[in-house]
């Protein structure tokens, strides 16, 4: 491949929300062309324009509108690189079939994040668990793998962690969501449900979040990875939002830090994606406010230009907790951070570690 | 008085969202009658209509319609015992100055909650703390008192609080609210702040929350109230709903406690106004539910039967923490158990005590 | 039949939203009794708890809990009286299958409504019309028939248009709507759809609302019902409102009219429901507001008292209009006076009328 | 004046929310500098970020924040060339003052829109109303001069309908708007008053609509502007949307014409903002959709790129109508195409044409 020539992707469960945010970030991305398209049986056949009902305020680019949808299945002229999007049910049959017919996978849904030999990868935060994938059977095999990003409620906390625990150690985290609806796909959160009202549970939502941000944050050993050290409390709300998930957010440290040095910390943070400039990666992470009321979902989610929009965590209201040391409010872009870009910022850093 | 001779009762700052609650409440209750209405300077003067821009859904009772509003002054035909609903500037002022010219005062407002001698009552929780009334300079001088219900988001959590204080002990509270608009008066909240947005701040709230609930569960003694030796920490949000304020709680106890037994004590809890069957009286003060994804402001928080709706505070998805030892949701009405009705539970208290 | 005992009633679509409007109005009806409730084959043998997603802010009357949850088909224990809430393409095999059976259906699907013998009843509208039943071939045959009730966007507008085509004659209606999410039942509408957003586009809902709404004010003569002579042009949307359709009118008179004497028409419009005083016929079908805000869906949608709140509807802003010759607003509530309440009202004059 | 050298300009009302828009939109404007920032007395003196609530979610742009807010009167450091976001009251004072005192002032209120003189603009409907600026007083006293963009409903419905009159004539224009609430400015709608809910009354807002739509689709003549002899009525309603407002529209034409023709002459649709190239000019104005659902305002308000993002009206839903000829709805942008992006285009058309 020449040096600056484009890698091939496919995308599975290209139709849905998630899929589609991945072609709207993929359009004109330097490194990566959506050359193969696959979705349910229902969809496969139709060109993309028919099989998707587009729901971004952005519209479909033109040059994928006639791209043909193929069945979900490994083979044929599926790329090797391959963006997944499906469902967790679909994704748990389909993900480690592609992985071991020599695909690399990287993945947005839930199904194999906890497998222990699949990194669960936010670039600034854990770079190095990119060593999980040698241990992964068909790595060894045919050279497919899998790579994983967080959950969208978890993606926002952890990169807001990461500076504290890394400067002063965790001891505990107590978060409560206020959760966009499109987190929930599409349909997804069925209007009647929401309009003017919260809804206090997200089935499967919190366990994801106190076991993710243990893994995410955890130290890679010979064993594998070991959970960072850290209880994790989660409360998760449905909140009548378009995008951004805000979370009030307590903690507590093992090393006493006054509020300035846990700002600067947090202001301070970055990772391999700011080193090595991925196209995705924010400038800054974290970005730190000192305004009274914010962040604020419609107004901060998406801060950023271009591919870096949607792509840092905006951090308000640093202030004493009564209870534990800190609290904070920390919001992010659930379909962008929480999805297809979290997915695109950990295909960048593959590639520019030499793993594609 | 005879019997069963309905008590002439005035409201203060009658013309705004809590003070049109109070009409709403009053027009056919069996204990009290408004005949006394007065509002700011430039209402004062106007027929109630006119002066009112009524914002319920339950029409204006065509009998307060044609009410004279006066000026917020003591004196003139100013009735003894007034509801007051005024902004905490001008309730600082004009409470007191009624108190000592012999009114009883029953005030929604902030201004004299945290005043040592003004019990900051929950019927259900801390009627004991009445014998306060005593000790104010205003009572001994006139007879005239103030009584105080507290915000409109310490009165659910305070009232989920006070079984789980009273039977096993209180360490630790977390408390994360998700607070409708209503609770800002009108016209409050701007739709263009508000509209698919969360706003992870309202000024005061936290503080107010923080010492309100360890002064109602506090300890009377000669002294006065020792406040709770439990620590809070508050994180309040305002959400696009419109009457309802929803919690997410975290608790530590004194005493280990079984799920079961905890879920027992929020059952069972019951109070003065249960035993006195106030008109306004929740049948049960808490409602505690096992449905995974309730309560919801816009399902639950109304719940109940004339004067008694919106006067219980609904518990649910009560769960072990993983930091703390259990979490629960809990909801009230802002408007009816947050403030006009919490102050006519408190008129009904002190009128079933003898106290007016 | 006992004078007074109750009239045992079925219900086919009893899990949906407007089913459960149903239960809800029947608990505690003073004519009817449900006794048998049927769904879809994947809640027949449950029971009625277990089958439906109660989606009202009332409880589930817990009497109607424990209900089994039936097939949808005539016999056994199924009673004569059948209230139908299907969809469309279920009730256009069911509705007639039943009637044919012997059984009275009410129904509130779109199936039947425009089918020439079967009586399209806005009770206040056109009574005379269910002299249609005789003709409908089930009747002949086993007194079985059909009577259905109009869209939930028809029902609004024909009422307040009725007094104006009885005294003024119309020629011409303009209508554009703004509709409410709960008409599209549940699940429905998505809210990444819908909120802070504007449909403009709901399927068939304008040609239901142009042929229907000439149906209705349509005269009955021995050759069926001739369509009333105005031509009606609707534009129909979708707002993110919970219930309550409002759609601003204009129209143009085949005689002149003063203001004043639209709008007395309109006040002083009564029907047979009102005569009967049936139980839940609005006191005026028609309440006229001059307001210069209102009628707006969140505060005057379910306006009214017990089974009438809801039934009413809500006219305002009557005004000359420069094209045609009036224009107004009119609210209705969709699934009360659009959906079950409509149902119910033509059942209680089925009844008043003698025709169960 | 160098070719290219940026023209200063000042903007009177700079802190409200189209103030806010004005300094968005010229933020890397290749044709204007702001240079002089004024508002009310309350926020002359301080900084612009310590006297702006900043509400868009694009940040403020940092080279602004530091600049003075000034007094809002001629004179002093006050540039010739001035955009004025004021409310009707001050604008009917300020306005006059500014153009006698040699300013040409580009306007977005309502005060002086109708004035015989004052083109009242559309660039791409009536750019030769621009004569009429020779008529003005100020402009033979001082060479300054006034110029007014539409109201922010008015604005979409007349370039939908340009071009319709000018190919087949218009006879009647009946619409019904849903309007966003930041047409109300800030802090404008309260959210207790929109919340799921519609507002069928914006004071003035109709009869705005029906008398600039044939004010700028009038001719010039020697006498003045001869308004478009077609009959318009406006139904106004306030929906929960932030920004964009949907049109429900009617039309009868002077000459019949075929669906195709009707939709041609809307797409063909061009006009001297696109001949010239205006930097805010849409490279077609009316964007014509036949999804069967489309345009909706929160997708399709911003479309467009940069400076013309929010500058096209979108056109969905073309098809007949059963009363007039032909249904449409129209979507455009309110604070963009509808305020500051409408005035930005005017001024641009001023540069262009020499005016300034």
């Amino acid at each position: 491949m020449a040096a600056n020539a484009k890698v091939e992707v496919g995308i599975l469960g290209a139709t849905g929300v998630v899929g589609q945010r991945f072609l709207a970030l993929l359009d004109g991305h330097p490194w990566f062309e959506p050359v193969w398209l696959a979705a349910s049986d229902r969809s496969s056949g139709k060109s993309y324009a028919e099989a998707a009902r587009w729901r971004l305020s952005i519209p479909l680019p033109a040059r994928f509108a006639a791209l043909p949808v193929f069945e979900a299945k490994p083979g044929g002229n599926c790329p090797r690189v391959i963006f997944a999007a499906l469902d967790a049910v679909a994704a748990k049959e389909l993900e480690p079939a592609f992985a071991s017919a020599g695909h690399i996978v990287i993945t947005n849904s839930s199904a194999l994040r906890m497998w222990p030999d699949v990194p669960l990868l936010v670039p600034e935060c854990n770079p190095d668990h990119l060593e999980l994938i040698r241990r992964q059977n068909s790595y060894t095999k045919t050279r497919g793998f899998a790579v994983a990003n967080p959950n969208c409620s978890t993606v926002g906390l952890v990169m807001a962690l990461a500076p504290l625990h890394q400067n002063f150690g965790l001891e505990t985290v107590m978060v409560t969501t206020m959760q966009a609806v499109s987190g929930a796909g599409y349909p997804g959160v069925a209007s009647l449900d929401i309009l003017a009202n919260v809804v206090p549970y997200i089935g499967g939502e919190e366990e994801k979040m106190e076991y993710e941000a243990q893994k995410i944050l955890g130290k890679l050993s010979s064993a594998g990875i070991e959970p960072a050290p850290f209880a994790v409390s989660a409360s998760c709300n449905r909140v009548p939002v378009v995008d951004g998930h805000l979370e009030s957010v307590s903690i507590k440290l093992r090393s006493p830090a006054r509020r300035e040095d846990v700002a600067a910390a947090m202001r301070n943070f970055r990772g391999r994606p700011q080193e090595l400039d991925l196209p995705s990666a924010p400038p800054r992470p974290l970005l730190v406010t000192e305004a009274p009321d914010r962040p604020q979902p419609r107004f901060d989610a998406e801060t950023g230009v271009g591919l870096r929009a949607g792509m840092a965590a905006s951090v308000g209201r640093l202030r004493p907790c009564p209870v534990l040391d800190y609290k904070f409010t920390v919001l992010s872009h659930n379909t962008l951070r929480g999805a297809a870009g979290a997915a695109l910022l950990n295909a960048e850093l593959l590639r520019a570690e030499g793993w594609l």
